[in-house]
């Protein structure tokens, strides 16, 4: 199809498209004259992956640009592939110095974690605030909270795609996505607790 | 004690006392004459909260007030105190028209909140913007994270303090705190999960 085509089937504006080309976030068609390109489904993906990036979950180009450029990468490297496409999604914490908060909750715990791997820093960040704020994550929350998470995981995972492609789109989409979903679904679940036990 | 003697037990600068208590974040000491006055513990431990919910938290002085005037309020009205004072957390989503997608899921649990909650727009917006990007959450997904987070809030609201005040304290902190966390250790327990089914 042509380019005025891609711009109708995924409603995102030829401006844009254009924008996404030069950006090298949509990758180019296939050239049929000096001005002319065919474009496939592959396209009208990618497109629609670049537009729920951005317009969506809120990356910026940078981040995107990170994200799209694992995508191909052969598929024995799956396992390394979805850790660098990770990697680019916010909040993308500096590195720390030996994360000790964090080590100690992955060993309590026994996961195995890379500990170059960004969501590291990004838990001894948030370890160290609740520390400083006078309520440190102690070992009991920790044994309630984690295989609660677990269990959400075990689903996550369990149920990507098996094209590498789709498995990035799935793990990048699926972790930004729905991480408001859970933070506001534990409110409402507080809500609900609480009107129970207070009676209401 | 003095308010230098406050400073110094808070390790809070003079200067950012005097900020907190022109901004009615920080109440009064009582007046010993016309330029001294005497604080004591409630202030040490309303300086403790207002420098994490600005510091950690990262809450505006506006959004810090609102939490702040809740404080004091009788302790059968504690459930109404808890809504207020947690509708001051950010993201404070704008409110929705009815708000669809919230609805259908909390109907789904079961679960009894009101319908002015923040967080109840909050939900339609997260559920919202994972449908626009093509990956709405399904009856099955919900089914697997709902209870999940449940349990996790459930042990929250368990651990709250009698005292009003220490349980909105308790509550707003826990809320802001645990969300970073919660997020971070579902990424983790993606890539150990992950490990695993790949075979790492």
């Amino acid at each position: 199809m042509r380019i005025s085509e891609l711009a109708e089937r995924t409603g995102v504006p030829l401006a844009t498209l254009k924008f996404y080309l030069r950006e090298g976030l949509l990758m180019p068609g296939t050239a049929l004259s000096a001005t002319r390109a065919d474009y496939g489904d592959e396209h009208v993906r990618r497109v629609a992956l670049v537009r729920a990036l951005t317009d969506v979950v809120g990356l910026t180009v940078q981040q995107v640009r990170g994200v799209i450029a694992v995508f191909g990468a052969p598929p024995e490297e799956l396992f390394e592939s979805l850790g660098r496409a990770m990697a680019h999604l916010p909040p993308t914490a500096p590195p720390t110095d030996g994360h000790p908060r964090a080590r100690a909750a992955l060993d309590a715990l026994g996961w195995r974690c890379d500990p170059r791997y960004p969501a590291v820093a990004q838990l001894e960040r948030s370890l160290a605030a609740a520390e400083s704020a006078g309520m440190p994550l102690d070992a009991e929350r920790l044994a309630v909270y984690a295989p609660a998470i677990r269990a959400i995981a075990e689903y996550d995972v369990a149920n990507v795609p098996d094209d590498p492609d789709r498995a990035l789109e799935y793990a990048v989409l699926g972790t930004a996505l729905f991480e408001p979903v859970i933070v506001a679904l534990r409110r409402l679940a507080h809500q609900d607790a609480a009107a129970e036990r207070l009676g209401r």
